[in-house]
């Protein structure tokens, strides 16, 4: 059974979801797209899916028989439109993050689901999808190292444009490790604090860079995290749990070790899309896998609210310097 | 357009293949299988690929009008005869390594695809396709390191079986360092020794284990390769290429790194299957691919030819603790 | 010319450097000894330096025309007693850590100096000596890494005894990462916050056991340190300085790479007493030197006090979960 | 106790080893000097020892009642004449590597010292007194890797001057091989193998640069050595043991561990001078030691003359391309 797969949003992440699903792996086809951008949507269709109809709406393709399933990489603010609409045609959706800009609509979108009686959403933290947070999940899991107490974490890029402003080091950088440590160590933030100081001569204007990001769990486990997102040398994902009989770290992608011009080493990767490329591919296979089954095994729309409320928290955290609780509506039985 | 594959042999290796050529890679599908033990075939067909049919012969699959191109998994010296018959039936073959058990059937098949007029052979050498391996090779083709001057090498299993006897390190492991490492170098071997010591204590009978073999190419390259069977310690494959600038080494798998008990480390694989289970995906996805578009990509009959007279010299030299010239027929232009 | 050492207390660490000063190191040698248990002292100077004389209180040794210089190493408590009468006397004194038991202790010690007119002081602070933390400040005082940023660091001990209690996680054991980092960086301390988490089971009734201590400095360094003395796994110092152009980290003791039993590691040191043995080799010859030519190049008084208003900070901050001010007396110029 | 050194040969070697004897170790004193030549001899002992006496000849120095011991630094051709003139005195002697410049002058010193009746000779060999060498020895020693099976080495260069030709890799460089890998798998050669192959384009001239030296013991070790003069990247000393149950690796010098350009690496030693420093202090301080209490603790005649066969062998076979059998005299029971 091959799975029909109806595409919104054709810019960068959209085409290479695309590429992905129609061709790469098993078990799917893109049938249908749409992007804000018509004449975008054609193009696109035209090289990656050919046969695919273009849509002229999302709500169009929503609910066009022909899809059996609906990818959101569209703009942001346009996730819940188009996530809720899903819910309401029924269909599984896959909904790459943010699931919605807002805890507001975040809480709507989970309301929406849990009143449609059937998980259809997922979202799209991809990282829980990387060999190596598998293999540091499972060695955690197996309480070789005892219960986790400390997470010590590193988020480093490169470098950003000047576009990249404000609090994006928690709403676009950050939020991958909001999603991924809560996975790791299976247990809920309740409180965020925002640690800045010496700001690097790399960082743009007004942009705060590095800092640090301190989360407690409802366990008791400290998780700090370094932000830095003009860090120069390369990106550069760091995990290191500090456990009750010993600690696990997060894999380094195998590289080249080298000895030249008096320096022993490896390179290090530059572009942070090579990092967890992987990473997209076992997501969505799976995903095609289990929405053929009828079942969601990735991050819910429940993960969405959670990381959405937990970075609403960092923000304020880090607008306050304050330890800021982390509340959130309780959790349906309906996701556990 | 999907390729239509028959595969012979339907043992253990034949049943991950088809695995693979049925329902994981894309492109492909399995509609034949044969094995020496019909039933077996049949067994086999039904679990993983029920439509396709069995056939009562090597000889009547290949030339089952429904059947695109062949896949050799039966038991070692079948392999000429299946080869051989792909080729008159003028159908692309992938044939497991050996490409036959002696330096001579291995000739005959190169002389009959340059009768044919064309490629349709590849041989199942993997590690072309590993991840590491091709990475080392484009560190040692960008020339950073200079051109390479000594190789260091080691193939390390925990253990073999009793039925691992004789030259088995030379014609089942080392066979795979031949391959590899003389795509590595881009380069082709002129003679062959093999340094026995001190065995131990774990090997069994009659086998001499460990023991060290140097080849070395026609500029000069010496490859020093440590073959140790029963290294107790894990499946181990070190490679480092000495340049005239620099090192560059083959990277090792990613796996957490811990500290415990007083000490820091890692896991080491134990299990040889797990170390380049990846390779083969890589390997018969690309199959797959060129095979469609009517090339042949990747390890061909003279690669396969050239591995046989190298084995064959290693075997010579382990017996007589000789130096022994590695010598085959001139490359014909047809490979080049 | 030799220095003629008079040494105050005679327990484990008073022995053990009675050893190197009279044996092991050159230009000195110990003429006089005195311990508050008169037995014990006599016992010591038997065995490791028969030749010195036993006197009846530290006072007595300190005037001993005999004594050229003073060692101190006797129970915290009576440091400050020791330290001025040294002073007071013109002699130099190399005093173990803590300089006193209170800040206001140190600040005495500062303004006798002071008034004395004449740097005599050196505090036991032996990190400083250690080959990797020079290395390490060498590599981020030379630039190559830029400012320095953000400090992650740990100080990891396999298991305290039960007498190890309350805050001695800070007064023991972070004094030492107190000193070291403010000499690393160059740089003051403005503020500290103690963050606590989930206790390691491993950790005995009341203390708390593994907690997070953050520094903030003058130029806004942020400085995070895990303290965990019951992590089991090893002792284990870590350090890691991130720049504006890079990272540089504290080098691991050199020990011997293995591979066996499915792991690839190496052995982690257990005793602590090991891990910092040369650089108390290196602290003591170099006093020696300094002190013969009339000079302090070591940890001062200053320094010594710094400390301890510092570690007093931590302990209201780990008291009060806020974020303390660390305030100081203004540095005096006789310091600069 | 003070042990009286009389230096022969003030030379670079010379100057640094009356450093560390007359100022930086304990329990000695450099009381005589010589070299042919005289005046820098005299500029020698003015700056390093001024109250040592400047003797006209070795032997005159050897012949001097104020000296206890002699240590010989001079010429390499000279070192026999000054060894057995010590011997002949009856004084304890540390000849500078080689021994001698032949096997059968090395012999000569070997029975002159049975003669004399009591172990006088140590050889400086420095690399049993490296703390990592020492590290390896005590794994291999302990029986945790099982019975050593293999050795894979490599002594690596930056680069070598003009002057440096021949079989300088041998008896230059290769010898400090020699000697530690003997002493550190407890066992003696019995043939040597030299595999040259492609040249670097950075060898000067006629030097053959890199080549194997392969090495065979008595119980059947086999042993590879890398011998890179010329190899650009750093000084760099590896040697890996591989027993039956695993293996052990001499440790690498410690130094800081760096992110930066997005290289993650270390420094590598570009100065043979820095990797084996420490190595001459302790050599000396324990030469010094045994000296006093009349024993020879370090590399004995019988071992100097051992490296010195070896070394023959060694050119040899570079020179045949035949594998050539290690044949000494038998040991005599004075050595065991």
């Amino acid at each position: 059974m091959t799975l029909k797969i109806g595409v919104i949003g054709t810019g960068a992440i959209g085409q290479e979801h695309i590429g992905r699903l129609h061709g790469k792996l098993v078990g799917s086809t893109v049938v249908a797209v749409n992007d804000i951008n018509l004449e975008n949507a054609r193009v696109v269709a035209e090289r990656l899916c050919p046969s695919a109809s273009v849509h002229a709406t999302g709500q169009a393709l929503i609910d066009s028989p022909e899809v059996d399933a609906v990818v959101v990489t569209s703009w942001g603010p346009s996730h819940e439109e188009f996530v809720l609409a899903s819910i309401a045609a029924g269909k599984p959706v896959f909904c790459e993050k943010p699931l919605a800009t807002t805890a507001e609509a975040c809480q709507r979108i989970v309301e929406a689901e849990i009143a449609a009686g059937r998980q259809l959403v997922q979202v799209g933290f991809m990282r829980r999808y990387d060999a190596g947070y598998r293999q540091l999940k499972e060695v955690v899991a197996s309480g070789r190292i005892g219960a986790p107490l400390l997470l010590h974490c590193a988020h480093r890029n490169p470098s950003v444009p000047a576009h990249y402003v404000g609090d994006m080091g928690i709403t676009d950088t950050f939020i991958h490790e909001i999603d991924v440590l809560r996975w790791l160590v299976d247990d809920d933030y309740v409180s965020a604090q925002v640690i800045e100081g010496k700001k690097s001569r790399h960082a743009l204007n007004d942009l705060s860079d590095p800092y640090m990001i301190v989360l407690k769990t409802r366990s008791g486990v400290v998780i700090d995290t370094e932000v830095f997102v003009n860090c120069q040398f390369g990106y550069d994902i760091q995990c290191q749990v500090v456990g009750e009989d010993g600690t696990a770290s997060l894999p380094e992608p195998a590289t080249v070790p080298m000895r030249q011009a008096s320096q022993a080493g490896r390179a290090l990767l530059m572009d942070w899309k090579l990092r967890f490329i992987d990473s997209y591919d076992v997501e969505l296979q799976e995903w095609v896998q289990a929405t053929t089954e009828g079942k969601v095994t990735g991050p819910t729309a429940w993960d969405g609210y959670f990381a959405a409320v937990t970075s609403d928290a960092c923000v304020e955290a880090k607008r306050t310097g304050q330890i800021v609780p982390i509340t959130t509506m309780d959790k349906p039985d309906f996701y556990r």
